[in-house]
């Protein structure tokens, strides 16, 4: 895209700088949110660990229930398209 | 660990079955919340390509800001600790 954030001179014009600098900080907190949330799951597995659980076991019902949550949505949404097809119930 | 979570006859007791679920929700939340923040992050990557910069270039600026950062964090440290090893300034 050739708008006013490319480079025809080597250089940003303030406007892209402004841009620049507002896109990067947001990626930073992003990435600082998404690593205080990385540490929260590591400290709840932790303390899973700690009451005696199998981490491995706990993991894969996590996975098990997405998969059935994502299912179950995946139908709701079915049904929703095929009621509205036929004019509802 | 043998605690009240522990299995002995193939099945949890109250407490424990009350814990297991407390710390699947717990660990459930902390995946949303950080599918959340995973797709803001890819959200603003978009931005960044649509507003024309090479994503290519802006994510290697993170990854150095973040290396500089720390490099910072780990040298205040260390002064601060031969500062105090001397008694201070």
């Amino acid at each position: 895209m050739a708008d006013d954030a490319s480079v025809s001179n080597d250089v940003l014009n303030t406007s892209a700088q402004g841009k620049l600098k507002s896109l990067i900080e947001r990626i930073e907190r992003l990435e600082e949110d998404k690593a205080v949330v990385s540490n929260d799951l590591k400290e709840v597995y932790l303390e899973t660990k700690g009451e005696g659980f199998d981490v491995k076991i706990v993991r894969k019902i996590v996975r098990l229930r997405k998969q059935d949550k994502a299912k179950r949505q995946e139908e709701e949404a079915l049904i929703d398209l095929y009621l509205s097809a036929i004019g509802g119930l």
